[in-house]
């Protein structure tokens, strides 16, 4: 495959910084990588989607996501439209035989995740799912010296994702305050970044406790009506690993002062490894081999050394921002489908382990009590 | 009261400490605080007992404790013994008319410090547990900014406590290790500490979750023995207060890379606030009304403008140390005696309210659900 | 001016980051600023310039720099290309009345610098010298402080950039580290950039003293000849400001351990503002008018409420990279175009103004006492 | 000499500082080092030596220092007077046989340091100079880690010691803005600490340029007169080390923001160093040798594994602050003295070696060029 035909359903924000990442990783990666065609482009506004033809180089537009699916000029869909939409989209360009990028979450819940899988289990075609942050080269690396045994057994992980920009009441309401269109508030928008990040890194998580909080109740819609949040703004879990490790995850978006604080840390029997976004270049690791008056957390500043963007950095600490992110995500999948593997990205069925544990957290906070995760057969 | 004479049971480590503390205050305060006089000393090692009044300047070895606690001519009571040990002393020591410090935990268990509560209650002697940690400059500091309703109403609130002196398996088997003796590990050891901030922060803790993990569950005794460790090396816990803000708190004793990292967070409506020991003498404070542009945790490096040791700085930033933490409680403690007063000082009050929480966590733990705190009458 | 045709000269490394600054750029703002036509490229490599057409966009190669300097379809010409050739391509550009984007250095000496200043006076053409870093939202953002007065004024100055990529002994020599063709070492390559930053934030340097070092003196060339290394690794300067100001800058590119460390601080007499590259999406400021319990260095992370890249970001701290530079610096350019104004970017006068400060540097290290910066009529 | 009798001379802040440390080095290190016997103390202000008896411990007071200095049961006479005393005081102490510890600067000039050092010389008396910072365990290590070779040869070496408490234009003239008094403003007062350090861990400074700012040039006396400041308020030099090593000093006690900042780094061809009192706790070091993809600043936390206070820490990170600075000094002194060494602690000819510096820097201020550093023969 050396050309790579895209259909791009949802022009917003999302889709901008996907095609942003198409153009710039066919100038970084040039013959490593397939080559992109941008073919199609639809959205709910067929004013965003004339953008994205005028602006961004897409060819044509498709008055319907459905024309997009069914596209005979396309091998890919990418999905990048509000969260209760991707299951049909999904299931829809499975049947069609494309090859499927969804951005997180895959769905609503563990059920509709696990059709997903189910239909994609039917077919060779190549899933993913927007976990851009494990594809990140810090976590990258993190995993790096898990996997060689240089922090030894994890015991101990704290993942965070903290934001502020709910804390003011005055933010409208949307549907991302709506549990029947978003399914949850911050735990799915992004406590699920850190649930795939600790399962990424520490493997399956097995059971979980949790408190879920909303501050803010009530919302005002910028139609003036006011209405109630039914999703939380701050979701607390202790969680226990199959592994035996067990730990913590904080996700808020009410977080002052929080501006885009994704976090972790994994404390091992051997050494630590901890990381933050706003710090993004950086990786913190503790070897506890060093000679005993050495000892301490070297901060690692990325670059061509290090794996997941040893093909981007020329000098370490040079800084990769948010956009670079997707990029690499980009490049991660046009590599996969020139392989015709899915060595490097997260698949359909990383979206549904998330899924399942988000499930899993909900019941538990409703609860009170342990709630074991139940993992679908694929 | 313009003398205080003390007598001290336990002349380890911790007693060692106080005496320093005690003789150190007396010069850096002058007749801003009571004289100390420091009559008596016991401990259960002779050796120890004659070393304190060799080297630290006590007046007279006693050859029990128990002639500590009876001893005419002492109006204090220092308790600096194993923790299984501190509720006879201190009854004894309230029977006998003597004002009450004692180190901390209190007790093993909310019933017996309960049992110590009730004995101060019918008395008005002052009582004291050594949460130093609530003393100290920068939590004092923190506390203001809350009382000045500098951050809002707190939502979140996160303290931890890590260390790695027992990540080693090789680190004997101790007391320390056995619950019998112990009342639990870490949680009561240092998560206790954690405990007493929030509480002392946030106000009380209502219900919580938690998880305790032993990473070592057989050391090796000095005599070459092996026996079970039946305390915890770590415990999470999911906490929510009567305030409604929730929060987790971490204590581990085996957190590979952690050397003495105390600290917390609140996150608050209107700002945030944190504190790591390890940088002991900074507060990180984030005030949501500063101007849009200029939002940001600012690094408050403490000296004489700041509560709690504006008497002990000439220059922000100059640097208070660990020592520096019992100084600080002996003015308080001398400060109160003076004034027969309880103002500024942690009582045993206080020792029960976190006993009654560490109990509710251990059964937290055990059932796998949530607990409420039982919070005991007085 | 709604579409700006460029001609590339230098498809190498930096000729890469232009071409994909200019491409996100017309994606990311839109109709705010022309459009870009890439018309046509060459490189002293004709291998680089046919992958500039075949991966990049570019629509035609030219064999030479005088055809794409004397190309009718082209508005303006962009440098790339080795330090010691830049003078000659952009006469030749301003000669076929072209604007014109040079690479930094502008010269190899200001003798060289001021020739182009003069050439471009007697015309109406926009230039602009590579300095990006004046333009980055961290640095737009201490500028706005200081015109606001928020620090006072300006009382000192320091400035570093490090970097340890040529520590090793075992780099290759190259013309970077020939003094005919580079003109300095560490001082030009990087020293230029702490000089434009101090000089945009402080104002003129007024006079220098300075030591500069050779750590590496002799190099093996990639043929295998050793060959004499006759630039600087490192140069330290004190500089004395127009202003009063007085400062330090240190430039090096074998300060072990330093892996992209640009960075400056700038105390004020009411407050001070800090920045390093390391942590490029952060400005450390400190507002001496806050209240005296709270004073501290504030961490600012930066997004849509703070110039330069507001238009960027869509929330705080989710971080720009060193490409996201070039893209700032495009839009500043081709918005600038499109005014025919010059506000945002620097001009080949702040070219100029940075090599006479180096020659004086050059200057004064060689003869070990002060040298007031000759300042050249323009 | 199981008994050092002291005899104190300044019974002021520094005094108490002083007595506070040796107090504390009789506990904390008990048999290991002499006892203290604090005998006589006298203050050109008899409140304070009287306070110093009552408050403090000590046995007697005297009317003059004289009598101190005279005194037949004193062995060491411990100078804490302002900087233009420290000659007579300590000359007329070594000529009375006792051992001198004096404050820095030793002297107002070379001159008069080695008058001092001449004086020593004849004598087989110890004497010390109060760099404190040079003992404190982070630098120790430091000094370990050049020793060892860690960082290979030092080829850059920074320094800072930055405060803001004479940034306000209201602090009242003193005798330390009066040359004639303090020989020099924040040079002596602050940068001579980085003078000590860099010659302590890098060898003889042997050349400088420098810079010398007054920012607040008259102050109003206590009595309401107005007076010309006739000291620097901020002091930036360059300096070159006999080892081939350079580098810079900055000092200034008019720093907006900084609050006790002194720090230094060193970058050696192999590794780097770095320091900041503001984190006094932590040495930050980077292995050049570390593997490739975990090449980092590792933070180090002082504790019981590191040379100069492993007596003192029990756990790492547990924390010393400034007045442990000056008991690990008293300690050092007193191990000295009983071994009739002087191995640890800077003598007086380590300060005749800063005097030198000091007067060379303000030879290279006045006149604007390189000055060698004159060195005087012992």
């Amino acid at each position: 495959m050396e050309t790579v035909r895209v259909g791009l359903v949802g022009a917003g924000f999302m889709g901008k910084i996907h095609t942003l990442a198409y153009r710039n990783a066919a100038m970084l990666f040039g013959s490593a990588i397939p080559v992109v065609d941008p073919v199609v482009v639809a959205d709910f506004d067929p004013v965003l989607a004339d953008r994205a033809v005028r602006d961004w180089g897409w060819s044509r537009t498709a008055a319907t996501w459905q024309e997009v699916t069914a596209a005979d000029d396309v091998d890919v869909i990418d999905i990048c439209t509000p969260n209760d939409t991707h299951v049909a989209i999904a299931l829809d360009a499975l049947e069609h035989g494309k090859h499927v990028l969804c951005e997180k979450p895959l769905a609503l819940d563990a059920h509709d995740a696990h059709r997903l899988c189910e239909a994609a289990r039917s077919t060779d075609r190549l899933t993913q799912v927007g976990f851009v942050y494990r594809q990140w080269p810090a976590v990258v690396m993190a995993r790096r010296l898990i996997d060689e045994g240089a922090i030894g057994d994890v015991r101990t992980a704290r993942a965070r994702f903290l934001l502020d920009y709910n804390s003011d009441p005055d933010v409208a309401m949307s549907w991302r305050f709506d549990r029947a269109r978003a399914g949850s508030g911050a735990l799915g928008d992004i406590g699920s970044h850190c649930i795939d990040l600790l399962q990424y890194l520490v493997g399956p998580i097995s059971e979980v406790t949790a408190r879920m909080q909303t501050f803010v109740d009530r919302r005002r819609r910028v139609d003036g009506a006011v209405a109630d949040v039914t999703v939380d703004d701050q979701t607390e879990i202790l969680a226990h690993f199959e592994s035996g490790a067990s730990g913590t995850i904080l996700a808020s978006w009410a977080a002052t002062g929080h501006k885009c604080d994704l976090g972790f840390e994994l404390i091992g029997s051997r050494g630590s490894v901890r990381f933050g976004w706003e710090q993004s270049n950086e990786l913190q690791f503790y070897d506890g081999d060093d000679p005993a008056d050495r000892l301490g957390f070297r901060t690692i500043l990325l670059g061509p050394t290090h794996p997941g963007a040893d093909d981007i950095h020329t000098v370490a600490g040079q800084g990769l921002g948010y956009n670079d992110a997707f990029v690499i995500a980009a490049r991660n999948t046009l590599r996969d489908l020139a392989a015709g593997t899915t060595g490097s990205i997260p698949t359909f069925v990383d979206g549904l382990r998330v899924a399942e544990v988000v499930d899993a957290v909900i019941e538990a906070a409703a609860g009170g009590s342990v709630v074991p995760v139940t993992r679908r057969a694929l």
